[in-house]
């Protein structure tokens, strides 16, 4: 399986995903396709202001030629060719009761024959409810079930890692699974790690459109549109700051609009905001800490 | 001219600098105190909601101590006693047509002996008109001048590379000056620096009443506030990802209500946003590029 074979097949999944979305939201993408000078290129679709959605970005690329200098050294490896391809995606709802989703599937390979897949998924809900954090990431481990009995144990703890916002001591949510460098380090075959990096973007697709249906509709008042703005302020921290593909992207020249499509259309930073012990917004929080075990409880 | 008395005359001017935007805008700022268990502390003043400011932060710290590990590889020195205190400030007002402006002044010592000041000032118009900014310029510079004939030719191309968003190609806004690591190399004694650091921290207080007053009833209407918004959301943009003082602060788990007070109440984001030819925005654009020479225009 080569990498023309995995960017291939990625798109379909933009395109499937895309797909879904807009069926879902009633709005259609925007589709902006752009070219690399160096080698390849992608499709950036956006959603602004749709029904349900009221900034969502669904990238695909595939890009390659000769590494740049910045990527080499931050991967401490040599120049040399490189192709890297992936999907990465992030909605931005209008309702405050709809979590905001994040996913990302990518795939590296080098002339030298190294390769590996990463990605996650992760939700930011603002009123996380116990049922649902509980149903998302039973669904997700349900997935990683299906190809290793070690991932979701290993890719958990590490979304609660990397999805952290250090200098807040708090997650931008409630996580989901985060892995990068994946190859043959589990005894799967490339086909079946490829396949798993299928099942978590396939999943987006299946879960976001029950989110939204459930959600889109539910009442809300000042306080819960603060909150989210607020909350959305923490993802702002937390892609700007923190966020490695983010960065990555900035860095190497991107095309920024593609790279900061996850910025949401609106958001609030408050001085000392804290909840009123015992508010909805208050318990929120006590979500957003690492290491709980949302499977088992 | 030891470290005490310059935080002392600091602490100072940062009463006279709140008290002044106080009478000017109408409303009080909120007054946090804090202090550092390694040593030292602040006294962070926040306005939120008043008359013409939306959101206004005005800090000032006294921090003193071993060196943290993090500072010293930061400054690419040896882990040592220091003091480091200054006065920083950021006014988001409500109105369009009032600038952001940002102000700052610090002052660093070391156990060794070495020591140094820094700081600048800079104005964040979203509608710049150039007889405002020539003013600013030619103020900034005149004041410049009092103290050595190469400050404005060094500080203000300094600024433009400072408070240049990279990833945009464009500046916040106008630029202003910026210095650091200044010491004897300009044949000035500290004291000398100190006043230069003063007028610059009382000019804030002298040309910003003067910018709201002359600003603040102005009609606008919601292509106006939307740009704004856009534009705060540049200018947190600047702030999480190349701002030197908010990464150290971040770094260091400096206080984060006051590293992050200088984030705006609302910001946006809009994808691939570009203002019409001809339109107010985008004549505004011209004036965030580099290399203006504002005082002869």
């Amino acid at each position: 399986m080569n990498s023309q074979a995995i960017a291939d097949s990625l798109r379909q999944l933009h395109l499937n995903i895309v797909k879904k979305t807009e069926e879902t939201d009633g709005v259609s993408f925007r589709l902006d396709h752009w070219t690399r000078a160096e080698g390849g290129g992608g499709t950036t679709a956006v959603l602004q202001n749709g029904n349900i959605i009221e900034k969502g970005g669904i990238a695909f690329s595939h890009v390659h030629g000769f590494m740049p200098n910045k990527v080499a050294d931050g991967l401490k490896i040599p120049q040399q060719q490189f192709h890297a391809t992936g999907v990465s995606l992030i909605q931005h709802p209008h309702n405050p009761f709809v979590p905001i989703i994040h996913m990302n599937v990518r795939y590296f390979e080098m002339e030298d024959g190294t390769w590996w897949f990463g990605g996650g998924i992760d939700l930011t809900p603002h009123y996380p409810e116990l049922e649902t954090v509980k149903m998302f990431h039973t669904e997700i481990k349900a997935i990683c079930d299906q190809f290793h009995p070690n991932f979701y144990t290993e890719f958990k703890p590490w979304a609660d890692d990397y999805f952290f916002i250090e200098h807040r001591k708090e997650m931008r949510g409630v996580g989901g699974i985060f892995f990068d460098r994946l190859n043959a380090q589990h005894g799967l075959s490339k086909e079946q790690l490829f396949e798993f990096c299928l099942a978590i973007g396939n999943y987006f697709a299946d879960v976001y459109p029950r989110l939204m249906l459930a959600n889109y509709q539910r009442p809300f008042n000042e306080i819960n549109k603060n909150w989210q703005l607020i909350r959305r302020g923490r993802y702002v921290e937390f892609n700007l700051v923190y966020d490695k593909g983010t960065q990555f992207g900035l860095q190497t020249d991107g095309r920024v609009e593609s790279i900061l499509m996850s910025l949401p259309t609106y958001a609030s930073w408050v001085y000392d905001h804290h909840p009123e012990q015992g508010s909805a917004e208050h318990k929120a929080l006590a979500f957003f800490q690492k290491g709980n075990d949302w499977v088992n409880r």
